[in-house]
């Protein structure tokens, strides 16, 4: 651990009450000195550290931002977040993810920031990531699958967040299959999985999830909301938080997953779904456009439509848009 | 073009007699101070020109090497090679063609080398690169499919390899399911292929090849062959006419793959089939591995096994052995 974290660890166990600067320099072996120039550090990335003569400092507030070390404080997980890469401003955190796992970044690893420039939605198309407020992240995940079973990993990811969503915020997120987190119908939050593999397995599989948190309703895009404007929350959600919890969610779903296969989830994404008994347009690839209703979804997570023509087809993956 | 490029030209269209170096440099508009440098640069890279006072410069002897200028020369492709990136040396092709790919080269450039240093197999494991006297290439794909399909491109790469070795080296060339290249049941070259993409549709695929062309025994790996020393030729094969003829062979089975889908291919993977009707072990991804008789190819291009249980399955992809 840095010191910087460990500064934080001692802060955040002593709670409401000041540090000696001196007992913090003796128990991580630095000089009064040195001590200062790291709470210098920390004051630049935005933690309000208060310094009184005799007494010593005291955190008074942790910075709004997705910092590594404040989401690792406390966290839950053996694989999902152990590793944490935060940036304040990034392009698409999916490709950054890339490259890391290119570079043999770990499983659970995690890329984060606090605003996308050049958010990236499904088959190239842009994911708005307006400014910050949201939570965008990437996954390296390195399961044991071959490509065509990376639709449920997306089904994973979304299962997982609309599970997160609900417990932190009491709202009704659902799933519009596969890819999209809703609440009373409008988007507000969506995933983008890529992956780089040979024929029968994956090297790895990236998952990349934007969710509109306490981003205001101005600077969302049309159809679009966030979850402090679907909660009618006056003040904001802590990111950190959903992030946390969203974490330990994921990784209890992703083992069950690799341990019991994708049937131990069918369950789960039914009940979250708001895709069943709509009609509905499905896209795939680049390619087709299929009209009809979505009637179920099978164990592998596809999604069965009742064609105009009366016709059953399983999707496995796809691109639903709600007809009327 | 380049300036090497169009004197090479002139020289291969002039045959065998003498290029006036007054002539050459006035249709380039260079110097002859100029053209004796191109002269020089070309010598460097092998090429053997004669020189001679009164009478000019003549091409005697083209270098055995992969070159792009070599290959490209009379090459009757649209999309195949015609962007060749050529490497005396390098890690892996795959590796380079992936590079490449992420920053957006286009649909049927090649990476070709002289020499692998650190060849790819399938599932991580290595493939045997032994010195010069190969083919090391790989091509960079955007077919519009998805990543359950791209065992198919596989496929078509080992039909269009087969047609291509039968043709140049008159020797019965015949593919194990999926991705060997086989004579006489010894191994003369593999196919690895990897892909990016999103779980329906890709980014790109990258086939990689390796065919042991004038590799001498002794370099050989337990198991493998060379074509020369299953034509029994005594002097080597020009790899580069090889590969032209590769190229263009691949180039009409990957349209007709494009356009009529895998079925256009099925009957001619079929009749280059070493694997019906033997007793093989198939194991698919890291995971399983199974015993049985293989009993037939499907329209899809996967291998139907009749198992030792009685059950019959169908693979997409896997690692084939033989039994006994």
């Amino acid at each position: 651990m840095e010191k910087n974290d460990k500064i934080l660890e001692l802060f955040k166990e002593q709670k409401d009450s000041y540090l000696s600067g001196e007992e913090v320099s003796q128990s991580l072996g630095i000089t009064r000195q040195a001590l200062w120039k790291h709470i210098e550090k920390l004051r630049d990335t935005g933690y309000i550290i208060e310094a009184v003569p005799h007494l010593g400092y005291k955190l008074m507030r942790a910075p709004d931002k997705m910092l590594a070390s404040e989401i690792k404080w406390n966290l839950k997980t053996k694989i999902i977040g152990k590793e944490i890469h935060f940036y304040e401003s990034v392009g698409s955190t999916n490709n950054i993810a890339y490259e890391l796992a290119e570079k043999g970044a770990s499983e659970g690893s995690v890329v984060i920031a606090d605003e996308q420039t050049k958010g990236k939605g499904r088959l190239g198309r842009t994911w708005v990531s307006p400014g910050k407020g949201g939570i965008y992240l990437s996954f390296i995940l390195r399961p044991d699958i071959s490509p065509n079973e990376v639709p449920m990993i997306t089904l994973v990811v979304a299962v997982s967040a609309v599970r997160a969503i609900r417990k932190f915020a009491q709202v009704e997120a659902l799933i519009r299959w596969p890819n999209d987190i809703m609440i009373s119908d409008k988007k507000t939050g969506g995933i983008l999985t890529e992956l780089k593999g040979e024929p029968d397995r994956v090297n790895f599989v990236i998952p990349g999830i934007g969710i509109n948190v306490n981003t205001p309703k101005g600077a969302l895009p049309e159809g679009g909301t966030s979850l402090k404007e679907e909660s009618k929350s006056s003040s904001d959600f802590k990111r950190v938080e959903l992030a946390k919890i969203f974490f330990e969610i994921l990784e209890e779903e992703y083992i069950k997953f690799k341990e019991k296969g994708f049937r131990a989830l069918e369950s789960e994404l039914k009940s979250y779904s708001c895709t069943l008994g709509r009609d509905v347009s499905v896209t795939t690839g680049a390619k087709k456009k299929f009209h009809g209703k979505a009637v179920d979804i099978t164990e592998n997570g596809g999604l069965r439509v009742k064609l105009d023509d009366g016709e059953e087809k399983v999707f496995l993956s796809g691109d639903v848009r709600f007809m009327r």
